[in-house]
C-alpha cells in the first residue's frame, strides 16, 4: 500500500476555513481593527460588522438578534449555558437532566456542578445512540432547572429527537439547552421548531475559524454570566469581541445554511456509499449510531479484533485523516463514553473508526478509502493480539 | 477646524494586527487547518505550531512552557485566575485582596464571588493610582487565598509595584495574580522578577489578534478549571485551540518583546511631549496617573468644565481616535472607577481624555493633536453648561 492521495475525512473534528470566509475576515485584522466598544469611526465600523453577523446568525437559526451572544467557541457556549442556568436558578432547584452521550463540553460542566452539590441525571441511550423522550419525562422532578440534550452526536452522528424532548421540558417549565455544534450546515436548525431555550454553536465546524462560536439564549431565560468584565454583549459576555472571527463565522454560517439542502443530499449519498462499501467488504464490522437518523456526513464503524489507534496510524501513512471518535479525547486511551453508552462491548469500542465528509471531498476520495481500508483492517487483524488472525 | 489626518491614539483599547502577524496566521485558516487533538499529519502540524508559541510566550515572560495556557483573551485569563483560585481554595479561605483600580475583567469576577459568599478587599490607591504595598500587608488575613494587583493600569497608565506586593503575598503564603494585559511590550514582564504565580495577557493589546490570550500558572499553584470539556491544554482549559490566533499571538509577542527596549524610549519621549504640550497650552488641565511610573504610551489628562464624550466626538470628526478611559465601559456614562479611586472629583473625572500611542504614530500625529486639541477644548468650554465659559 502506498500513499496516493491526501484525503481529509475528519470534518467533525474541524473544517478548513472556506476561502471566502478567510477573505471576509482579512480586512478586520490590520485595517478595520477598531475595538467595537470605542467611540469613533473605526470602532463603529467594527461594531457594525459584529452586529451584522448577529443578525445573520439570528436569521440562520430563527432567533432574534438580541438572543445571540458571541463566545470563544462551542465549549464556552456549552459551559455558559450549563453553569449559567445552574447559577441563576440555584434557589429554584439543583437538578439537571442530560444524556450520557453529550460532548465533554456539556458533560464536564455537569461534573463540575455535581462537585458543587448539584445533582445530574445522565440519561441512557438506545443501541443507536438515541435518547428516548419518555426517559426525559421520567427524569424531570420539581427540582429540575435544565434539560440539555445535543442536536446531533459528534461521534456516531445520531440525530436526537430534540423537538419532542424540548416539548416535554417546556410542559414542565424547565429550560431546554441543545448543543447544535454538529448540526449547523447538516440539517435545518431552528430554535422555534427545536423548542430550544439555549443553543450552542461553533464556527470551525462549518467552514468558519476556530475560537469563535455563539450561544442563543431565548428572551426571558434565566442565565447568569460566565465571563465577567466589560460591558460587551449587552453586559452578558465580557471580553473584547473577536471581530475577525465573528465576521468569519457570519460568512461561514451564511454559506453553510445556503448550501445545506443540496450539499446534505450529496453528503448522505456519499456517506451511504462509504458505509455500504465498508460493511460489504470487511467482515466482523458493524455500523455505530443510527442507520437513518444520522448526520449526512458521518460514518462510524466498529471493527472487531483491531485497535482504532492502529487504524488511524496506517490511514495517516496512506494520506487519510480520520478519527476514532471525538478529537478532544483522541489523545486518551479510554474507550469512548458514547460507544460505551450505546452498549458496544469495549473490544468493539476500541476498534472504531469515524470518517466525516466535507464539501471538498470527491468520489475519488471515497473510492480510495474503499480500496485501502479493507487492506488496512486485514493487515491489522493478521498481527492483532486480539485474536482476529486466528 | 478641518480633518487633515487619520490619527489612531487608542492603542490601550486595541492595536492593529501587524502585517507580519497576519501573514503568519494566514496559512492556518484554510491549509494547515488541522485540529491539534487529532492523530494525523495535519493535526500534528497544528499541534506543533501551538506548542512552538507556548515556548515563545514562556520565553517572553520567563516561564516554563508547561506553565502557559491559552485562553480566548485577557478577560478569560482574569476570570480563570480569580474564579479558579477561589474554587480550588474554598476550604482554605474565602478572602481575596485586590485593588479598586483593576480592570473590570478582575473586578467583576470578584463581585461574582462576593455573591457566592467570598469576601473581597478592594485596596485604595493614592492620587497617582498606586497601590501601597503596606496596604496589601494589612489586608491579608489567614483566610486570604489570593492577591490580585494589575501590572499597569489601562486607563491612567500607572505601573504598580508588583514585585513588592508579590513578595508580601508570598511571605504570607498567598498566591499572587497580576493582570499584565497592558504591560507586554511596554516594559519587561518576567514572572520571576514580578513574583507572579498567575499572570494574564491578551494578544490584541500588542499587535496580535483579538480573541486570544494566555494565563500563566506557576507550577504548583492550586487553580480549578474554568472552561470544562475536552482534554486540551493538558486537561486544564477545554475547547478546540484557536490555532491561527495562537500563531498570531506568538509572532506578536516575539516582535513586541524584541522591539520593546527601543520602542518604549521613543514612546515615552513622545508621551512626555504630548503631556507637556497639553498642560502648557490648555488651562485648568491636570495629568491623571503617575508622573513617572506610567506606561510609556499613556497620556491621560483631565479638563475641567468639559465632558469627555464631547471631546471624543469632536476629535473623531477631526480624524483622531481617542478614549475617555477603558474601551469596555466607554459606552456607559458612569464616571470611571479608576479616576474616582484616584480621588478626582466627578466633574474632573467626566472631562478626561486618554491618548495611547503605538508604533505607527508619528511626530506629525503629535503635532496635529497639539494643534487641534486646544481649539477643541476651547470651543467646548465656550458652550459648556459646566461654567468654563464664564
Ligand atoms: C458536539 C460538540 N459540542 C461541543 C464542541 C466543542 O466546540 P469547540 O471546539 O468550539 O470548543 C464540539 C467540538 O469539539 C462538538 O463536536
Ligand atoms: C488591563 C486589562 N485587563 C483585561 C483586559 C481584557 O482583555 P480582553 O480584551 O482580551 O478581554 C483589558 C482590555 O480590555 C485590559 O486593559
Amino acid at each position: 500500500m502506498e500513499r496516493r492521495r491526501s484525503v481529509y475525512l475528519d470534518h467533525a473534528a474541524t473544517t478548513p476555513v472556506r476561502p471566502e470566509v478567510a477573505r471576509a475576515m482579512l480586512p478586520y485584522f490590520s485595517e478595520r481593527f477598531g475595538n467595537p466598544s470605542s467611540l469613533y469611526a473605526l470602532a463603529r465600523e467594527a461594531k457594525g460588522a459584529v452586529e451584522e453577523v448577529r443578525d445573520r446568525v439570528a436569521a440562520a437559526i430563527g432567533a432574534s438578534p438580541e438572543e445571540v451572544f458571541f463566545t470563544a467557541g462551542g465549549t464556552e457556549a456549552d459551559n455558559w449555558a450549563i453553569k449559567g442556568v445552574a447559577a441563576a436558578n440555584r434557589r429554584k432547584g439543583d437538578h439537571i437532566v442530560t444524556s450520557a452521550i453529550e460532548h465533554h463540553a456539556v458533560l464536564h460542566p455537569c461534573r463540575a456542578l455535581e462537585k458543587q452539590g448539584y445533582r445530574v441525571t445522565y440519561l441512557p441511550v438506545d443501541e443507536f445512540g438515541r435518547v428516548e423522550p419518555e426517559r426525559v419525562e421520567e427524569a424531570i422532578t420539581d427540582k429540575t432547572i435544565l434539560v440539555s440534550v445535543m442536536a446531533a452526536n459528534n461521534e456516531v452522528g445520531t440525530i436526537q429527537p430534540v423537538a419532542a424532548i424540548a416539548k416535554i421540558a417546556r410542559d414542565r417549565g424547565v429550560p431546554f439547552h441543545t448543543d447544535a455544534v454538529q448540526a449547523i450546515g447538516a440539517f435545518p436548525v431552528d430554535v422555534e421548531r427545536m423548542g430550544a431555550d439555549l443553543l450552542a454553536l461553533s464556527a470551525h465546524k462549518f467552514g468558519g475559524p476556530k475560537g469563535v462560536g455563539a450561544l442563543y439564549i431565548r428572551r426571558g431565560t434565566r442565565v447568569g454570566t460566565f465571563m465577567d468584565g466589560g460591558a460587551q454583549e449587552r453586559g452578558r459576555r465580557a471580553g473584547t469581541e473577536n471581530v475577525p472571527g465573528i465576521v468569519g463565522m457570519g460568512k461561514a454560517i451564511e454559506i453553510a445554511v445556503a448550501e445545506m439542502p443540496q450539499k446534505s443530499v450529496w453528503l448522505a449519498a456519499t456517506r451511504d456509499k462509504l458505509i455500504r462499501g465498508i460493511l460489504d467488504s470487511i467482515p466482523d464490522t458493524r455500523l455505530n449510531g443510527h442507520p437513518t437518523e444520522r448526520l449526512p456526513n458521518n460514518v462510524n464503524v466498529a471493527f472487531r479484533y483491531v485497535e482504532g489507534e492502529s487504524i488511524l496510524l496506517m490511514l495517516d501513512a496512506l494520506g487519510i485523516a480520520a478519527s476514532t471518535g471525538s478529537a478532544c479525547t483522541s489523545a486518551s486511551l479510554e474507550p469512548s463514553h458514547v460507544l460505551t453508552a450505546c452498549g458496544l462491548p469495549p473490544e468493539h469500542a476500541h476498534g472504531s473508526l469515524r470518517l466525516t465528509l466535507g464539501s471538498r471531498n470527491t468520489g475519488e476520495d471515497v473510492d480510495y478509502v474503499l480500496e485501502v481500508l479493507p487492506q488496512v483492517i486485514g493487515r491489522l487483524r493478521e498481527i492483532s493480539p486480539l485474536g482476529g488472525g486466528m
